[in-house]
């Protein structure tokens, strides 16, 4: 069995809305640091084998919205 | 400015009703290798200085739910 980790971010050129209004919470309570804040997923899968093309199609077609994100695919252990 | 990477996950004691929805939704269109997807949040911040102390209390405050969440933090450049 092995453990697959995929990040899913928008694209850098889409504004993301939901991280600006982390950003400002954070700068609200003092975080003043904080320039920037961008919010992706991470999912993480166990499978019993691992095909590199086998998991770009999941991504492809199921973890990822090609037009708006980018993913990134990781074989972890 | 420092690129900070927070990743959320949920508890592993806690059931993930949505990774197991994508874990089916997986296996449904032909994906039978894989056999568990949990989903957490990754959180990209650009900061202006990195000091450990803080970047805990962002986590534990704004951007995590220690009660059902574990996060991780690596400073990535």
């Amino acid at each position: 069995m092995y453990t697959v980790r995929v990040t899913v971010r928008l694209k850098p050129s889409l504004l993301d809305s939901a991280g600006r209004t982390v950003r400002g919470s954070l700068v609200a309570i003092g975080f003043e640091e904080v320039q920037e804040a961008r919010i992706g997923k991470v999912i993480e899968l166990k499978v019993d084998s691992v095909e590199p093309e086998r998991l770009k199609a999941m991504c492809s077609k199921l973890l990822a919205n090609p037009v708006t994100e980018d993913f990134e695919i990781e074989v972890v252990e």
